[in-house]
């Protein structure tokens, strides 16, 4: 029984309310599942408050909380997991910026987005490398267009220092300053930083390039969302369990990879509409025979929650179910569950509070008298309202490998 | 209202998952129990998970829970519990010791067990009455066979000591030594103690005896699982309630006793199979008579989940069914709650985390629709997802024996 193997599958934002124009059904009642209906009948079922009742979640506390974390406890805001999602090394104490690739002029700030830069970036992430101010160590990266993160690693630094982004063009850029009595030594590392990053980007073939073809030059850095990366328990260390992410979002794939999962992504999920979800859950079974817990996530569900498209939500879950028909081969010996990491109702065009169906599927399982996976149908399954961050040790006691607490 | 009783009736393990030779029931499901259907039809049901979901009980933990304590605040190792339940007044603040009585010969042990010696051990035991070492008083007291309990009593004490017993024979038995700067007093005091005992138990009549029918002579101890008996607030002082407790293992018994109940030891159970429930419940009935709160203990389920016995595990709770027949002379003035410590699943030859099912019923109970008391009957019940903290102060509440919080 110690070598079962646990697949967690969340439809992002997948939660809904009933919609007049599905005749009262949410998206998900409404769609066509006969592979998470069969699935809930032989599973146990239940609503799910991935934080607490009454509590609408973000997405990066959200996924926190789905793998067990306290998001109270451990959240330091979305920085960390978005620079992790980026590729980059975030460690422990690490201090992180969402950060823009911008134009200056004359010290005027004159396009934050450096005229939507999008070929060519690769240039200046690697003349940024290998930059140390003091004893700290800056690392670079170029994500999609003008967006990058910055990470500042070493001793003493802190997350309580202001951007330098001035939200409307043709502004100076702000003086960074710290918000604390500890936080003066990060904010004269990130102005000289800035300044530094400057001189070097400013010559850049890319740059005069631009200019030549009159285009905006990337001169200057806009940084924002200072965030220290959390110091969390490893997944493995807390759970004892190997474990790898097949996800599309690079915040999802930066919560993960700070929790110490391993990304696979040999698949061709977007995270987003279009996507291939066949070729993510084909990706999450591969995975499945390397690590003992997979995490797999599908964004488009949220998408068309965020946009109030009922009825593209509803189609899209006609798509994910088709292309989770081969989780019936993993039966019984992997533990699956399904469920969303909050809602995103249509007609809120956000996230809600409301809770999620969520099943439970695999060997050891009591199953309830729940046969079809709504959010109508669970509200009477055998898990009855079940936390987020007790998804996890219920699976792990189905599994047994609960440590006993007593004797 | 005020005058209304309460009995608590725990079935050690019976909670279990659905087993394909008793045609995808559990034994309790498969099971004939129509007093059990009854009273669920009667009370209201649900699920309850003894100290929360996903974590797995031990026999000592899962019923402070079900007594209303805190265990991650209370707990302090099983020795204390043990102790008790061999009639040893412990008092909060005690170290607590399992002991056994062994053979040694030339200052090896040569028997852990001093030949499972079965009779006479009375004998020992008067013998070591009343050994003071420094400040610190003894009290030592034989349970079956070759096992027997320690308990040091005195200031300065702690548990944070290693054991003799050297596990293999024909070992020297260990130095004791303190594993924390305050334990080297209980330390010395214990080796004192040890050589002490040894002295006196060498020449006593019954060894001379065995030695003269070739039988090894129980002339040392071995000591292990140090334990401090915890601080609980009595029962009686928690609850403003009178109880005692009818059970036929010791640990649940010592349980019991810590917390401050009276044991009621008129009947005939054995804390095993085979046993007679009959004679239990109608000693709880008696107690009933005397105190207002009763807990009534029954051992079988637990042994035979942990052997995998199901069809077993089934016909003694068709057993039990028919002893607790007279229940019903109880109702309504009595409020009766029916559940287990935790899931013993025969597949897991364990406990589990799987929660268990619990019905309540007397006089004030809104009955729910459940008219079976089963795994999946319950998962539909009134009283939804409860923890073993909260049965004793829900069965307050319906007999108006809740202070108001507030005004």
């Amino acid at each position: 029984m110690q070598d079962r193997k646990f697949l967690l599958f969340i439809m992002d934002g997948v939660g809904d309310r009933p919609i007049p124009e599905l005749n009262n059904k949410t998206p998900l009642e409404a769609a066509k599942t006969p592979t998470m209906d069969k699935l809930a009948e032989l599973g146990i079922t239940g609503h799910m408050h991935t934080i607490g009742r009454g509590i609408t979640p973000g997405s990066d506390t959200a996924h926190l909380a789905l793998f067990g974390y306290n998001p109270y406890e451990v959240y330091t805001g979305r920085g960390p997991f978005e620079a992790a999602g980026t590729d980059l090394p975030v460690k422990p104490g690490d201090i992180a910026f969402r950060t823009n690739m911008a134009t200056i002029k004359d010290g005027v700030v004159i396009d934050r987005r450096a005229g939507r830069i999008s070929q060519g970036t690769r240039e200046i992430e690697e003349a940024l490398q290998n930059i140390t101010i003091e004893d700290v160590e800056t690392i670079f990266k170029v994500g999609i267009d003008h967006r990058a993160a910055l990470v500042l690693r070493g001793p003493g630094l802190t997350s309580d220092v202001t951007g330098n982004d001035p939200k409307i063009e043709n502004k100076k850029p702000k003086h960074i300053i710290g918000t604390s009595s500890e936080a003066e030594k990060t904010a004269r590392i990130l102005n000289q930083y800035i300044k530094q990053a400057s001189e070097i980007m400013e010559p850049l073939e890319i740059n005069q390039k631009r200019i030549n073809n009159d285009k905006l030059p990337a001169n200057y850095l806009l940084v924002r969302g200072a965030g220290k990366s959390p110091h969390l328990e490893s997944f493995s260390t807390k759970y004892g369990l190997t474990a790898e992410c097949v996800a599309g979002g690079g915040l999802y794939k930066g919560v993960a990879s700070i929790c110490g999962m391993k990304i696979n992504d040999n698949h061709y999920g977007t995270g987003g509409i279009p996507t291939d979800i066949s070729s993510k859950v084909k990706a999450a079974i591969e995975s499945l025979e390397r690590v003992q817990f997979v995490f797999l996530h599908v964004k488009g569900t949220d998408n068309m929650g965020h946009d109030n498209k009922p009825i593209q939500k509803m189609e899209f879950i006609d798509e994910i179910d088709i292309a989770i028909e081969p989780f019936f081969d993993l039966l019984p010996e992997t533990l699956i569950c399904i469920t969303g990491d909050h809602s995103t109702p249509c007609v809120m065009r956000d996230h809600s509070s409301d809770p999620l169906p969520i099943l439970i599927v695999g060997e050891g399982v009591r199953p309830d008298h729940v046969n079809e996976f709504g959010e109508r149908s669970t509200m009477r399954g055998g898990l009855g309202h079940i936390i987020g961050q007790d998804i996890i040790p219920t699976m792990l006691g189905l599994a047994g490998r609960v440590h006993k607490f007593g004797a």
